[in-house]
C-alpha cells in the first residue's frame, strides 16, 4: 500500500483538461448534470417513472453508471415526486439510502420508479428504483426521508 | 398542482447554455467534477481526513452543497478509505446511507472523516462524516458498505 | 436534566416482576417471541405475505408497536423471503434498514410483504413493509441486506 | 425448496413450551426484555455509554446475539441518549439503520456507545456503536433519527 501514490491520485481531481472545464462551470451544476436527458413517462399525484439512457459522462472507473449519480436520482427524483403529492414546501432532505444491486453501462435504457410511501405535515418518505428497462432487472432501489418545514424550524 | 408544469421542468434540464456544456463533457466526469479542489490533510491505513471548500458549482437550488454530492463522496471517499486499509480489490457498493444534518453554503471549508469500521475477506463498512471545519458541527454522516470481490461473483 | 435519574430508570429495566419472569426464559427466545400469532397468507419463490394482530406485549410506552419488534421483523420475515427464493444458505445480516410511518396499536391487524430485489451468489436483499390491513396505510417499510456465505469466509 | 414446511416453520414460533409462556407475558414486555442487565458506565449530556453480557436469551438459531436485539438497542439506547441532550419530548422513530459487522456469543461482554450527532428544534440524529468490551472490535453501528414533536404533528 503506497499511501503517498495514494494521496497523490485522490488529489489529482483528473488530468489539466478537466480542471480548466470544471472550473468555467455555471453555480447549480450538479442538477442539471444529472437530469440531462431524462423524460417524464408517468406523472401521477405521489408517482413518478422517469427513464434515460446512461451517458458515458456519468459512469465510473468500472464504466458504470456512478454510484453517485444514483444517490443523486433518489435524492432529486424522490423530491420531486414528494411535490406531485401536493406538498407546498420543498423540504429538506434527512435520510437517503440506496441498495446497489446490479450494474447499468452505456447505453443501457434505465427506468425510474419513484413511489411516495407517506407525505404527512413534517415527513416525507418516498421510494425510488432503478430497473434496467429492457429486462425490469433492479439496478439499486432506495429511500428518500424529507422534512417539510423550512429549514430554520428544523 | 399543475403536473404538466412538474413535468416540463423536470425535462429542461436547465436552459440551453446547460445543455450545450453537458454534451460536450468528457466520459467519467463525475468523479473528477466531485473531487476537484478535495485536499487530503492525512491518510493512514483505514483513516483519511481530507478537505474542501464548497463551490457554487455542486450547490442546490438552496444555495447549499447538493445532497447528491454529500452521498457521492460518501461512495467516492469512503472506497478510497478501504482502499488505504490495504484492500486489494476495490469491489462494489452494496449500500450507502447519509443522514442530512445540516446544509454546508458557498465558501465553507468542510472537513471529510472516514474510517472503516470493518475491512473483512468479502465485506467492507466504512463510516463518513462531513463537518464544518471552523466549528466542528456536522453536516452529514453516511456509511458505505462494499462487497470486495470481483462484480461477477456478486 | 436529571442524569442519575435517568440512568436509574435505564438500568431499572421495569419492576422485580418482570426481573423474574426474564431470568427464567429459554435461551433464543426473541425470535419465538417476535413471530408468535405470525400466520402466513401467501408463500411464492421470493415472496412471503404474513398478518399478525399487535399485541400489548410488543408495545411500547406510546402504546404502540414498537419499533425494535417492526426491525425484528424485517430481520426475521426478511430471512425467510431469501429463503423462499431457493437459497441454499440463511447468510448473515450486513444491513437493515427501517423507515417508521404510522403507529400500529394494540389490536390492529398488520400485513407484512416481504419481496426479494435481489437473490445472487452472494449478497440477496430484500424489501419488508408492514401496512394496515384494513386501510393498507403503510406502517413502515425497511430493506434487509444478507450475505449469503458462511460467516467464516466474511 | 418445500415451501409448505417454510411456511410451517414460520408458524410454528416454537414449541407449545413457549406459547404457554409467551401468551402469559405482561404487556410492554419488549423493553424490559432488551434492557434487562444493561449498566450505564456513562452518561453526559449527548452521551451514553453502557454495557451487557449477552445472555442466551437473546441469541438466534446461529447462538449469536439477535440481530433484532441490536435493533432494538440502536432503538433504545439512541432514544435515550436524545433524551440526555436535553430534549423535551422523546419524539418518534423516523429511520432506523443497522451495520452488522461481527457476531456476539453468549457471554460476551459488549459496550453501547451512544452519541448524539444532531439535536435540533425538530430532528435529532444520533449513533449507536456495540464493541467487544474485551477488544474494541465493532460488532454493529447504526443511526436512529427521530421526530422531536408530537406523534399527531407529524
Amino acid at each position: 500500500m503506497d499511501l503517498e501514490a495514494a494521496k497523490k491520485l485522490l488529489e489529482s481531481g483528473g488530468d489539466e483538461k478537466f480542471k480548466t472545464i470544471i472550473d468555467s462551470l455555471p453555480h447549480r451544476f450538479m442538477e442539471p448534470l444529472i437530469m440531462k436527458g431524462i423524460k417524464v413517462d408517468l406523472i401521477q399525484p405521489g408517482r413518478l417513472l422517469c427513464s434515460f439512457t446512461v451517458s458515458s459522462r456519468l459512469t465510473n472507473s468500472a464504466n458504470t453508471l456512478h454510484g453517485g449519480v444514483t444517490a443523486s436520482l433518489v435524492d432529486i427524483i424522490g423530491s420531486a415526486a414528494v411535490y406531485t403529492a401536493g406538498c407546498p414546501v420543498t423540504g429538506v432532505s434527512v435520510e437517503i439510502n440506496v441498495s446497489y444491486m446490479d450494474a447499468a453501462y452505456v447505453g443501457d435504457e434505465v427506468e425510474i420508479d419513484a413511489r411516495t410511501l407517506r407525505v404527512g405535515k413534517s415527513i416525507a418518505v418516498v421510494s425510488v428504483e432503478l430497473r434496467k428497462k429492457k429486462t425490469g432487472k433492479i439496478i439499486a432501489q432506495g429511500r428518500h426521508t424529507k422534512y417539510l418545514v423550512v429549514p430554520s424550524k428544523m
